[in-house]
């Protein structure tokens, strides 16, 4: 009965040192250079799925079947403190527990956001200026992802942006904390019309088993906002995987 | 004796039909999605090189090797009418002949030149914004590129690219002559000093045996000369391909 109390505090530690040893341990990757997208299976044993997986993102949506049984997506975001680190990949936006979507009956919490320049998932071929990844957990450990497309054709700034951009963190491995109350509903369309298909995580270890949800409807963001990015990531996207019998299925 | 006036003519339309037949059979390929840069070497049997090839381009420029026997290059560079083409890829930029380059003792008559953004060939594992190669023939059939990188950190306006961006072609399939008489001499450096190694072209069909030299200074761009770039090629970059034994040299 008193391990009882302490099991969930020395699984913590467990937990806490194995991230440290993964995070000491695993290799450096980029996406440009020798170390780059093309080697990324070779560079780690962690990262072999990148290169032998079969179900790997990004991938092309085009060709999408309609599949009337897909629901909408139930958003509960709520605002909250973010904080902002550059782990010199991208920009990761941490946010506070509490977020949280349905889909498909599952409840998975929001952990993150991030963002990629250009655009990842491309679109029939077509890449836009930015992505952003919503990336979610389920109790069981089961991933999904919603991807935003951000465009600067119309150029009318984001919200969720002009609220972040502020303490950008240019330096790889430098943080900041946002005290300004953000909702990460600023980043979702309208339209919730989505693609959907099983890929992977789209960086090193490239872990699959995860369900992306692409949106159809882009969201804008201005020039400033895109070339604020752009100025520390010239380009961090994977390019397009194969789908290998993989469909990708539409909601409407 | 008649027939001495017509082979070269003759020669010419069949040059002319059978470049025509490569451009209706060659298989479309594109930088993001289905037909993307991990998939080149499958679209088509002519693309092989892509996948198959030892030798590829571009590759990440660092431990370089100093060859004290390499040269200067020496560039005799003529200022001329442009025609711009927009090929769906990149907007090349035709050049009439009378340009030229010497390196190795091999002179290679300057064919066209052609942008990359952000930029192609990684320098320590960075891109910048834009890339320039300049794309030579010598007599006998061999190609020599030399890659010159464009930053907007300055943000001082490029002089070649003010003369071409007005009449930059915006949709695959559309060209301009630009009459003004336009120098490739603008896009190279003060410094002539390079890196050099064997490669391939950076686009299908990936042919190899391409010598490139690769300027270690940067010239400037400004914001909205790139911008004007970007928005008609969101990225138009192939990752970097293995060294696989080759080595980068370095003239100084």
């Amino acid at each position: 009965m008193i391990l009882h109390g302490r099991i969930p505090a020395l699984a913590g530690l467990i937990f806490s040192v194995a991230a440290m040893a993964f995070a000491q341990t695993s290799a450096p990757w980029t996406y440009a250079g020798h170390t780059g997208t093309e080697v990324w299976g070779r560079l780690d044993r962690a990262y072999e799925a990148c290169s032998r997986g079969h179900e790997q993102s990004p991938v092309d949506m085009r060709g999408a079947r309609l599949n009337k049984s897909l629901q909408p997506i139930e958003f509960h975001y709520i605002a909250g403190q973010i904080k902002l680190e550059n782990d010199g990949h991208t920009v990761t936006a941490q946010v506070r527990p509490g977020s949280y979507i349905v889909a498909g009956g599952v409840r998975y919490d929001l952990k993150y956001f991030d963002f990629h320049h250009p655009s990842e998932t491309p679109i029939k071929g077509k890449l836009t200026d930015m992505e952003v990844h919503l990336v979610h957990e389920s109790a069981d450990g089961k991933m999904a992802i919603v991807a935003v497309q951000l465009s600067e054709e119309v150029g009318k700034p984001n919200a969720v942006l002009a609220s972040l951009w502020d303490q950008l963190p240019k330096k790889a491995g430098a943080s900041a904390t946002v005290t300004d109350m953000v909702s990460p509903g600023g980043l979702l369309p309208a339209d919730r019309g989505y693609w959907t298909y099983m890929g992977s995580l789209s960086s090193p270890p490239c872990t699959e088993g995860v369900r992306w949800f692409v949106f159809e409807q882009q969201m804008s963001l201005s020039r400033d906002q895109m070339r604020a990015f752009a100025a520390i990531f010239k380009m961090n996207t994977r390019p397009a995987q194969e789908l290998r019998g993989r469909r990708v299925e539409a909601d409407e």
